[in-house]
């Protein structure tokens, strides 16, 4: 058990590598989500930013800066600079899903209302952009706003996409790089560059985070049909219910026959659903063997991650990175 | 009536005088405002951008970097940056409001849905983060970026503070500042420092768009319950219906008998009215004279903001920024 236990976590590994940063980020984070006029913005703030999340979208731009020789001070405003986009994205979905729990609490549109959720998601929102811009380097800012948009664009297209059977995997990829990856490769990006690392250097981590974001969605999308939701925080098939076409269900759409398409079409996309539908849809999925086909779809892209940073060099953190791609689809039993 | 005709629309002439620059900025915000993946989101942004509003805050940063003497490029993206924010904060405000009509029309939340505008808002913030960075001047990102955190902060402090009888002018005001003077002062600001104007002319025309937008929200606050709904496209009481703390109610509250007190209690904190109380609520208004007072506040603020630039070089933009200041409380009859 000690050695696998060691070897299956190498997220808290890093957080060790990492521990007098992470302290830094914390307390920035703590000192920016106040406010002098509005207390009910660090009470939302606070529900989510101290849910136990695991700070890996801060992690990934406080390594990326450190493996690339970083000793400045600025990587610690950029990884809260990460947390808070991230923090605001999650206060949004959670109004624009209707979701009533995250990470196993009651979300905050449930705790407080939705407006609370938007308004509070806009200010950390802008206070991301305050935290971005006083580093004073250009470049991370284009890259950060950059990804800023490419999120909300990804929002916006799995809106119209979520419930609409043309949905391929082309799409999926799509959504997926809007609505995750591109976060986290703005991460690592931005880390190798605060720290003036090398183009080559620069272009690895932000594969790295790219190739990395991508396994973590597709990870998730599948645990969704086979995780355990005392993990997860979530139940079994959510996706399904909420008439999510996430991969598991897409690649199964593609192989339908006539009655499959049409089972799938009045639940998903007209959502007339009854309580053995998600089992049918489970048999599908087992039938095209779709769960097994995705597993390996996220694999593929840690694969992908790991390769990126292979030619770094030698680093402890380069390990522990690719120790963390390994990880993310380790999960997946 | 072609004299007082000319008279009474400063902004007219503004936007003739300013014409050129205009023309560069709608283009501009047209082509930001596409989604290659997602056409949602143009037509979304389309409804509200196209639907007649008068530009006014990109007008004036144009005016404040003209009236600075720039002749760059920048203040076209700064302009369009400064409306995108507007035209976000729109959407997330109708969302919060559970608004149905914006300027006469039916709002992006009745056409499309909540999640819709929730997200191309995100979708616009972003792309406004992305406008602002392309100039490359960090004293210009502080400005914009600063403006954005007090905006979302003026419309949390407004939530928490909207039904509560405790608001008082200090925090109406506070809230007028966040929710409409930031974006309106720093507008005029970043066109001044875009355009390397002295410290001196940089801080007039931040206190002139301040004390504008003072004067400005002041006003939309006065009209909604003695305006004509056909100019507002809203109706008379609205914000009473909505039991929304402005201006004339708050000096109406602060004098009150305790029967009085009760009567807002009821209507406003805990939002049981009918169909009399808007016609009650007029009176008690009319006994203490507060719509006239507000009136009076607003013209106070107009003061103030021509009194900002009236040390100015004299410069025919000048003029008519000083003539703006005048129509803006012009509409209180």
């Amino acid at each position: 058990m000690t050695d696998s236990a060691i070897v299956a976590r190498p997220h808290d590994r890093l957080a060790k590598e990492l521990a007098d940063d992470l302290v830094a980020v914390n307390a920035l984070i703590r000192a920016r989500m106040e406010s002098r006029h509005a207390p009910r913005i660090p009470e939302v703030t606070a529900h989510l930013v101290e849910a136990g999340g695991k700070r890996l979208r801060p992690m990934l731009t406080l390594a990326a800066a450190r493996l690339c020789g970083y000793d400045g001070p600025w990587h610690i405003h950029l990884a809260a600079t990460v947390e808070f986009i991230h923090t605001a994205t999650l206060l949004h979905d959670d109004v624009v899903d209707e979701s009533a729990q995250r990470r196993g609490r009651p979300t905050a549109n449930l705790l407080w209302d939705n407006k609370s959720s938007v308004l509070v998601g806009d200010y950390l929102f802008a206070r991301s952009f305050q935290l971005m811009v006083e580093p004073g380097n250009l470049r991370v800012l284009e890259i950060l706003s950059n990804a800023a948009a490419t999120i909300a664009e990804g929002e916006v297209l799995q809106l119209s996409a979520a419930q609409n059977l043309a949905t391929d995997e082309d799409i999926y990829l799509q959504i997926v790089r809007g609505k995750t990856a591109a976060l986290f490769s703005a991460a690592t990006e931005s880390g190798a560059v605060i720290a003036n690392a090398p183009d080559d250097h620069v272009r690895a981590l932000f594969n790295y985070g790219d190739a990395l974001g991508i396994a973590f969605q597709i990870a998730d999308d599948l645990l969704d049909y086979q995780g355990d939701s005392t993990a997860t925080g979530k139940n079994i098939g959510d996706d399904f219910r909420e008439r999510k076409l996430t991969l598991p269900v897409i690649k199964a759409v593609g192989q339908a026959t006539e009655d499959e398409r049409a089972f799938w079409k009045r639940t998903i996309e007209l959502g007339r659903q009854d309580a053995r539908d998600l089992d049918h849809a489970l048999e599908l999925m087992a039938k095209y063997n779709t769960l097994a086909a995705t597993r390996n779809d996220a694999r593929h892209w840690a694969d992908t991650a790991k390769s990126a940073i292979a030619a770094l060099p030698d680093h402890r953190i380069r390990t522990l990175l690719h120790d963390l791609a390994d990880y993310v689809v380790a999960r997946l039993a």
